[in-house]
């Protein structure tokens, strides 16, 4: 048996969208490959994300960041806390994002800057950045190549191919295919995102100008635009369009604001003076204005739902303002983005979204894109990543029919491809790892605390805590509180005191444990009869 | 002034999708059309349904249903409670699925069966009741006109037109117009749900019987289909193709049994003893089988959920299974189901949607089909009903493009249209009231209630109590109990209680509100700075 040469392990990001982390290890080198969040996939009450388990990988040395999202970039903290040693590489605009999250919890952290030249060196293999188009600026796939120049990994998760961009160069196939066309095996690890879509190219950011020139031109009233906060170049389109039609944008929203001075910072945003003014030095009714809301799912406590429901303290929705939705629900937001669209159309005001008119484009891959992609690169093999499990099976099916001489290769979070010396690949089962709950201060709640929260919040609750006297024989006193139950059970509160008291009369308090288990039980069942469910039930006997 | 005439107040059903419910009042009689529940908007934690505040409307003397949906009849069980004398008007088959509704509720009530050719007979006005194609059997459009036949209001929530059905006549436009051409004022009320929708004409019901052919040919193993349970004439399809390919049907899971009964009973099902077998006499191995689940929007408690997650008693899914989804998402359900495509994705077992092929149709007209109506009728005025507020909105500028010489109107829930003698219409805004929240044993819940469960869910509960000496000086005993809160806090429980203790040194008992609250605002503060949110704390003093 030839020794391993290199091992390609996933944690995260394979079967759901979200905590992209994936673990490269040759002989001597263990680094990590973005370390994103996850948002819950069923309601978990306002529990912040998901994170892989970290526990569970071996101690890497470094982290290399391909782009700011933050599905890639959102659990950096958790891994310098779990790793304290490990060193962080990210490109400058990244680099800032990250620094301003960690300095925002009070953890700064050095992070090391590389430029798209600049070639990133390890024990193992060699790691060349390639130039990505996606939905965030500064995005890159990364060629990794043995240092006998034989094996290539290309990996990359999020991007699109935009030859028309006004704002950055096009996907760097050049690059790509100069530093790669002499390996023997090329493997390709490639995003997902977009497979089951019937868009099987993905539209040019530039696509979306003239249409948005022609919507600023039709109104004389203000205009408020909710987006992706991090999408630079979409906001770039409305800073010069504003420009243009004598507008002054607004960022509005602490993302907003925050993403668009990262980017002014570093002196991406030309007009940033001339047009862009905070919210407080303008007068809100005045016509002229661009908003940009942060907020564009819907979230409880966003911006963009703020404006809508009327409640936002500097802007408030106009019958004659027009308001663009130029972005779309991520899956689960539905519910609550229409929420927000019926409460502005109950206004009479105009809304556009990207389903009636071309004001946002996907920064992921059509089907023909991917293909594109293949036929540049000519991997021997290739992993579809970045994706729901439906998703990677969907992109299988894809690579088989038009890439029919590369080798699909089928395996989820924490499976591994091990790459021999003689260059054969392997996949390996690996065990499952559910990912960790965090909430609140960057803190693991465990799963069956979410259980707890759900039991309380689907049945409600009621406290009883009882003063037994010394002898054990009687109750002294008694309180209750009730907590998420009907009108019916808490204005009758003398019925269900009664209910106590006649329980009292007949028990004991000897045996405490015994006393408060058939009390539970008998409370449980007294509300079973009355509500139809069983609210959670606590006792104290003191 | 003149006296009002007819007054048509929707009091559900416009503004959000469900609880469909309208006030028709002339000057003798007040008749409801259709009760029906609506779905929370938001998570409400297994919240039930809400229906209107019945408490808002005047006393009807009758309740006219036009289909049997549950967002049509959900809250016939709530209007009978609410208005014992009702009479319950309904369709021969809808009035059976109200039966069994009351009966399951142990709440038996008549309920009249109108015929397709009866007229309901009122004091002001007469009903006819006009067949339309929908996704359920027996749907109806209801044609009031007033004795003079002057006046006509066809009201018509949820329909489609297909001319190519076998199942069932086309839409009844012929006694449509014969009914409604002579008179002087012609209001529609009508079907907001695809307005949006890029699909012009909504595809026939027979259009899925050829694709659906191919599929059953495709495969030699089991087929396994979810799609909503009420969809009788989809459920022929699937066992007349069944039939055809040599293969056993059977229905899976109550409400698709439910439904499938019903039809049978009243002869609706020709092929039913010879091709439907219960689950357990078949073995669930066999190959010829198609296994109808319900459950099709992922419900946590539905058949087609514990199938995918393996978690059924009869069937577990097997790689070479074909799972068809003959449904689409409700919004809202996006995230539920494509966890459960991932769970077959994880087993390799190929789902076909109707995305990928044309196994779904919508029984919901597109823009085009509400246009051929408007021809058809030739209303005088058109108001938009069923739909969230933004489709309403966009009806009403489909109204204005298409079929100009009608006026369109737009009003909300509890806005009301009156037609006076001389035919003339007014539109008088209303008092909105906010939906009622129901749970567990068809009983109210107060929203206030839905926010204590919020707060129990979001941040965990702390329930402390105090035995404390008479004297009111010393604290004699602790007892506290957590809920919802990470391990970082319950397995720090002397921590916790070392804080209470020292806390109690300084503080006296005389002022019993005083010092519980002040107790309480420290006991918050105390986890605030460790977790970053405050549990709900309740404390009893005794």
């Amino acid at each position: 048996m030839r020794n391993q040469y290199l091992k390609i392990e996933p944690v995260g990001g394979i079967g759901q969208i979200g905590s992209n982390m994936t673990l490269i290890q040759g002989a001597n080198d263990t680094i990590l490959i973005d370390a994103g969040i996850l948002f819950p996939y069923e309601d978990f009450f306002d529990i912040n994300y998901l994170i892989p388990d970290l526990s569970t990988i071996p101690v890497p040395s470094h982290l290399v960041i391909t782009h700011g999202h933050e599905d890639h970039i959102g659990a950096v903290l958790h891994v310098i806390k779990q790793f304290p040693n490990i060193k962080v590489l990210a490109s400058p605009f990244t680099a800032a994002l990250i620094r301003k999250k960690l300095e925002f919890n009070n953890t700064p952290y050095p992070i090391t800057e590389y430029r798209n030249v600049d070639q990133l060196g390890f024990i193992d293999f060699n790691i060349d950045p390639i130039h990505v188009n996606h939905s965030i600026p500064e995005t890159h796939g990364l060629l990794i190549r043995d240092h006998k120049e034989e094996f290539g990994l290309f990996f990359i998760s999020d991007f699109k191919i935009d030859y028309k961009t006004i704002y950055e160069r096009p996907f760097d196939f050049e690059k790509l295919i100069k530093l790669s066309q002499n390996l023997k095996r090329k493997v390709l690890l490639v995003d997902s995102t977009n497979i089951t879509s019937n868009t099987l190219q993905t539209p040019s950011e530039a696509d979306i100008i003239p249409v948005m020139d022609e919507i600023f031109a039709s109104t004389e009233k203000r205009i408020f635009i909710t987006c992706f906060s991090s999408n630079i170049h979409r906001l770039m389109t409305f800073i010069s369009l504003a420009k243009k039609h004598g507008r002054r944008v607004i960022p509005h929203g602490r993302s907003m604001i925050s993403y668009l001075n990262t980017a002014n910072e570093l002196g991406m945003i030309p007009d940033f003076d001339s047009v862009i003014k905070p919210a407080d030095s303008v007068t809100p009714n005045q016509d002229n204005l661009v908003v940009l809301l942060s907020g564009c799912q819907g979230d409880f406590r966003g911006t963009f739902r703020r404006f809508c429901m009327g409640e936002d303290s500097t802007f408030k929705p106009r019958s004659d303002d027009l308001v663009l939705l130029s972005s779309k629900a991520i899956p689960g937001n539905e519910k609550k983005i229409s929420l927000l669209m019926n409460k502005l159309a109950e206004l009479g005001i105009k809304i556009i979204t990207s389903q009636e008119k071309l004001i946002h484009v996907s920064g992921h891959p059509g089907r023909d894109d991917l293909t594109h992609l293949y036929e540049k690169f000519k991997p021997t093999d290739i992993v579809p990543i970045h994706g729901e499990t439906s998703f990677i099976r969907a992109h299988i099916e894809h690579i088989k029919k038009t890439f029919p001489s590369a080798t699909p290769h089928y395996f989820l979070n924490f499976d591994s491809m091990i790459v021999s010396d003689d260059l054969k690949l392997t996949i390996n089962l690996g065990k499952k790892h559910d990912p960790v709950i965090i909430h609140g201060k960057q803190l693991v709640l465990e799963k069956e605390k979410i259980s707890e929260r759900r039991k309380l919040a689907c049945n409600g609750s009621v406290f009883i805590s009882l003063k037994v006297s010394k002898s054990l024989t009687d109750v002294e006193k008694i309180s209750f509180t009730f907590q998420g139950l009907p009108n019916l059970v808490t204005k009758g509160d003398d019925k269900f005191k009664r209910f106590l008291e006649n329980y009292f009369v007949q028990i004991s308090f000897k045996d405490m444990d015994k006393t408060t288990e058939e009390l539970r039980i008998a409370v449980r069942r007294y509300f079973d009869q009355t509500l139809g469910y069983k609210p959670q039930t606590f006792i104290h006997i003191l």
